[in-house]
């Protein structure tokens, strides 16, 4: 059977999937991150989430390569492309006598960066739209939101901005969360939201971060759209910088990977700076997953799409 | 006697001064702000941080004046003056039978922005440096930090920066908090921290953010320095953020405000930035109570200082 166990094991959540050929033919999802592992830790968490399924190679990406996870996979430095990742797997022996190959993270020299999990996102993302490995810009929102360039089918830079975990700090734990107990979805506070951030100019949209609190003392704006007056800033901030930085520009539009509802976030903040904006790509992840085992030899890259348009190295 | 118990009633503490003839005699804090009053909330706390002292006129300024304060007094709009503060008083009577003078808020109905107690720091500043009063750019660090613009003796604009509650929370609990339990005084990593967001330029250091958290996995920046750079990032921002909104240039010196160790902070940060910042002003609150005390005629101008430089109305 030409098929592989592909995991997408994060700090909060994994996803297994069953892919035969290049293909989904089963998912399944559980909350055991490498934060909150089951009792009995990777182990459990792998035989469960596996159970029933066939014994086929397994390839993990994600945090759990990082120090913190099952076994810790040194970054790989940019450029890089899918063959690189095919080529630096790091293994770990599961109790169940077979390996568990696991994804490096990648590092950006400048910057410094980081990002683990994402470059496989974008690996799949990519094989299912080649035309696009020459020259893009994927945006893959988030916790911890990565800004990606691709050149010639390698990951030639990247950034992140730490846009989601903000949002839920400043919703949680700052004064501008008092009273917020009952969120409201209001999509013109969040249109207000986006607004400000980008007549903030090269000020920066922290600089009305404090409007927030302002604009609900003044009356102009009810507790329960606060979140989503905060949501639209924030976001609206990101595209703001990085418009500002050049990192992408109107003539082309952003690539999104990511959670639907977030990527509709992103997507109606854009309309904003009259920026084009794709519909975001489904189980990147596992797309992903696929191209690196083919290239790992993990499975027969002959019967799926792999070398299409992702250049071989 | 002419005299005056000025109270600087904020958050999170509460300082109280017996001023008498524009000089400060006696002085005591707490942490007793209205947040964490003690046991019978204001009353106890004003005859505790008031006990042995003479019956004289009472004067507070802060949060005090806040819809979650002792009494609600509605802000002043923009532009104001000392003489103005003098006029828009509110008041309660306490439980020892005589009234506390609560000072106004103040209220930016561009942005909107609103303050309350910094105003009254801004005034005694001003009494101090009367040359000023025709024209200044004040800054007052904090929690929420306030940048200041002053013409001809009246507060002509502000804004509300939440530098401090950022690193608050970022410190407290982020992805960048983790391990930093033992931090340690690193100028060169503050210095570092504000030379990224100098750096950053239009992008902004919100851009920058997760640099911390790279270069602690490079193992370029020790975890307990951590702090340290992340304060410099942020004031570092703060600073960005100001010159590119034109609030103030390198042809006027910044006047400070505030807390010593965190002014120097910012005079730190400012010398990567070639601007010229001031001396920070030392219980401009005690002061400021007794000018505007003088125009609500709360005590007698004649023996005070209080016209001198600063316009009457």
């Amino acid at each position: 059977m030409n098929g592989v166990i592909a995991l997408d094991w994060g700090t909060t959540s994994l996803r297994a999937y069953w892919l035969e050929a290049g293909n989904i033919r089963e998912s399944r999802a559980h909350p055991w991150g490498i934060r909150q592992l089951p009792e009995g830790g990777f182990n459990v968490a792998l035989a469960d989430i596996t159970a029933g399924w066939p014994r086929l190679p397994r390839l993990a990406c994600g945090m759990v390569g990082s120090r913190q996870g099952w076994r810790e996979v040194p970054y790989l430095e940019l450029p890089a492309t899918t063959a690189q990742f095919g080529r630096n797997l790091g293994s770990v022996r599961a109790d169940d006598g077979l390996d568990v190959h696991i994804v490096c993270g990648l590092r950006n020299p400048r910057g410094p960066d980081v990002m683990r999990g994402e470059e496989t996102q974008l690996m799949g993302a990519l094989s299912r739209q080649p035309s696009l490995a020459a020259q893009s810009t994927w945006m893959l929102p988030g916790t911890h939101s990565k800004w990606v360039s691709v050149r010639d089918g390698a990951v030639t830079d990247f950034c992140t901005l730490m846009t989601g975990e903000l949002f839920a700090l400043l919703q949680q734990h700052s004064i501008l969360a008092a009273n917020n107990a009952g969120a409201v979805a209001d999509p013109d506070a969040f249109a207000r939201g986006v607004i400000a951030a980008r007549e903030s100019g090269a000020a920066g949209a922290l600089s009305r971060l404090f409007s927030a609190r302002a604009l609900l003392l003044d009356g102009a704006l009810p507790a329960s759209s606060v979140p989503d007056y905060l949501s639209g800033l924030l976001i609206g901030e990101e595209l703001r910088s990085a418009l500002a930085t050049g990192r992408f520009d109107h003539d082309n539009p952003l690539q999104l990977i990511g959670d639907a509802a977030l990527c509709a976030r992103y997507r109606s903040a854009a309309s904003h700076f009259a920026l084009e904006v794709s519909e975001s790509v489904i189980d990147a992840a596992a797309y992903g997953l696929w191209q690196i085992a083919c290239y790992a030899q993990l499975v027969d890259a002959g019967s799926s799409d792999v070398f299409k348009g992702v250049p071989s190295c």
